[in-house]
């Protein structure tokens, strides 16, 4: 007895599991569910945790793992249940981030109006890609912070919420997050995959739909990186339980026309209100099709498309998103008039920067363009600094398109601090133009990762 | 000016020198500096210094990196300052650590019989390889704490001392071991490296012999990975100015008969009367031997070997260890007249296995001993665990002896708790009997690391 108990004992040293993933080993489940507890009850030192972290880093986790991992992940807290009647109905979008998406903020109304539930959890900016919460926040009394009990009544009476990470979802998550964002182990696939499906998993939603961006300014610089990760997702969420479908979609251009945060939920009220750009549009129908879909509500993602495209163009999807900006805090007045011509939070300070030579629009640069509005106070560097809702930009002219010289391509709206010259020159830049005759530009949407059964 | 102190900030971010390990860059001495102050303030999270520690256990340290690592390990804190006219005479050893290692209770004084200064700095034992200080303790009174003052006052009219680690002296190793402890980052050359070297450099020391051990009862269990710790140790110790030799020496079986602390005084004072076991007399001659050569004092190792052999002899050696137990506290009629015959608790429980089978002694596993010796007292299996310092076995065999069913081949000395079966059958098993003629066991010492400009 004393000889097994002391085997028992050693069997979950800490020190022996991260001995295992150094050596390149599989971690068992128990071994994994081990290490998890001890971190949620501080057993496990912050020196431990940076070095298990650097160790799969480096050595990697096999599907199992990962699985495992993201399961016990999800243990670590609690899970947010909902109606039974709802069972099927339940569906989220999650994207691994980029400059100008507001894909959720037209989509979550949509996919309520076609009768949809949808628990978006959604996360702030940091770096260069934007944050939901931060574009709903440049709405007055918008407020994120909603209990289970009150998203459950949203959900009811609305079909769809936008609210910030609860504490008592994966509690684990934020543990290994914020080891892992000083300690150069970000950019590790099982890791991510871990932290994005266990959020999901724990909304106890019935599909997902997963925006992989590949590019300049996305995560994954490449295509086939952003397919390794989004082939790791789907397969842990679909393991799980979860039916889950990705897109691979381009991030080398800002999505939209705006970037910036009051400026973007203009243009989503575009979108909403049937018109608005195209490349938005579009994602905003595809994934949408793709949830519809997948939780079995239509036959086809074209069906699911064509849905989506009615709700926008009728209002339906715009009322939603009315109603659950009132029941997230907004005042009456302001919730049930809100449109693209509203006047939301600009800037006094604007200016336009002009084209320098005359030809075709061949990509404008989201990722400098997003840094100098980070600098003017439109994002965030590290997590607690304050950002300035109305700095923004508005792109003038689109990729494919012909340009003189003299013509203006951007307006940036700034306030303090002032736009400097090196940044204007920073700007400039970002506009590539080319000799190339006008085109017009490919879907953003480059490949679908979909393991499950075809219906189409 | 703003842009340049931003720069130079992020060029020093701890995350972006894990990063640059992460994926096996080379750390630039300025980063290396960065690490090690930053974890002296408090500044580094122990979550970094693990992660970084992995990834250096991972991606390894190239010879400059690993000496600009122990350089500034030194700089952290204190460099012991010796009298000027003992330049030239300063001399110290290291042993990686085996069973039965009792080398530098004899050759210290052997070394200040020779004339030579010996600021022996040494560890306690831990796991299965015993500690100096630990056997030292084990005469009433004895007192590893000594200033550098003290240390100055004995090395003057004793010539040597044996010490335990100042707190002053390479602070950051203390930071660093403890988190390499329970990270599993132990095993990692370019850390052991600086780990031992810094500790050695900061002693003030202008000679220094490397024991490093391989076998299964050693940090290497081959040959080679002995000789590559070997060549990064030399290395290192050459290129911040310090003569440098390493012996590659076998660590299966124990060195010297007797295993445990009081029970090593005992054969250590045999060696300082000119007597005892044969491997322990070799290697005291020969690591001496060549720390006279090293030092400029003799014009060869053999030389220096024979220097060492006359004063074990003459009784010189033996006063020289004396005179430092009675200048490190303990009682002038106790440190006078202790010899190999001196009553230096003993237990009074105390049992002998007998030989099963007929045939020559072809090996006597010392880990296994050692491993038992442990459980019952002997040893520690945590920093924090009290030892028994009476605790110990003698081995009444040697390698390479003819012995017959019947004959004791071991004597173990127990208290509490008692010796089990279990651990009666670990140590039947630890003694390996073959079929073949009696042999004359091989020298311990398998090869010699020197790359100083021979004078022989």
């Amino acid at each position: 007895m004393g000889i097994m108990g002391r085997t028992d004992i050693s069997k979950f040293r800490i020190a022996d599991v991260i001995a295992k993933k150094r050596d390149g080993g599989a971690l068992s489940p128990e071994e994994i569910r081990h290490v998890i507890k001890a971190a949620m009850i501080g057993q496990a030192q912050d020196s431990q945790l940076g070095a298990l972290l650097m160790a799969i880093r480096l050595q990697g986790m096999n599907e199992e793992e990962t699985m495992t991992l993201t399961k016990e992940m999800v243990a670590s807290g609690c899970v947010l249940k909902w109606p039974e009647e709802w069972s099927g109905l339940l569906v989220d979008k999650h994207s691994t981030g980029g400059v100008g998406d507001k894909v959720s903020l037209p989509l979550a109304p949509a996919l309520a109006a076609c009768g949809c539930k949808v628990p978006m959890i959604s996360g702030r900016g940091l770096g260069h890609t934007g944050g939901t919460l931060d574009k709903l926040e440049s709405i007055p009394g918008y407020s994120s912070q909603q209990s289970p009990e009150q998203m459950l009544q949203i959900l009811t009476s609305v079909g769809c919420c936008i609210v910030g990470q609860s504490k008592n979802l994966v509690p684990a998550d934020k543990i290994f997050y914020e080891i892992r964002d000083v300690t150069a182990t970000v950019d590790s696939l099982p890791l991510i995959t871990a932290s994005i499906i266990s959020k999901k998993v724990a909304e106890g939603i019935s599909a997902l739909i997963l925006d992989v961006k590949f590019g300049a300014a996305a995560q994954s610089p490449t295509i086939e990186e952003a397919k390794q990760l989004a082939n790791s997702l789907v397969d842990v969420g679909i393991s799980l339980g979860i039916p889950t479908i990705a897109l691979i979609t381009n991030m080398d251009t800002p999505i939209g026309r705006c970037i910036g945060n009051s400026i973007e939920i203009l243009e989503a009220l575009e979108c909403l209100e049937g018109r608005g750009p195209e490349d938005l549009r579009e994602l905003v129908l595809h994934t949408g099709g793709y949830l519809l879909w997948l939780s079995g509500q239509v036959d086809s993602e074209a069906q699911g498309a064509e849905k989506i495209a009615n709700v926008l163009r009728d209002g339906s999807a715009l009322q939603c998103f009315r109603k659950m900006l009132e029941a997230q805090g907004v005042k009456a007045e302001i919730a049930r008039t809100l449109s693209s011509s509203s006047n939301l939070g600009k800037t006094t300070l604007r200016e336009e920067l002009t084209v320098s030579k005359a030809g075709t629009v061949e990509l404008i640069r989201a990722r400098p363009i997003a840094e100098i509005l980070n600098d003017l106070g439109a994002g965030r560097k590290k997590a607690t600094d304050v950002i300035n809702h109305r700095v923004g930009a508005e792109l003038l002219v689109r990729v494919g398109q012909h340009v003189e010289k003299g013509t203006p391509w951007i307006r940036v709206y700034y306030e303090k601090p002032l736009l400097q010259d090196t940044q204007r020159q920073t700007l400039q830049n970002a506009l590539c133009i080319s000799e190339q005759p006008a085109f017009t530009p490919p879907s953003l949407i480059r490949d679908v990762i979909n393991r499950q059964c075809k219906k189409e």
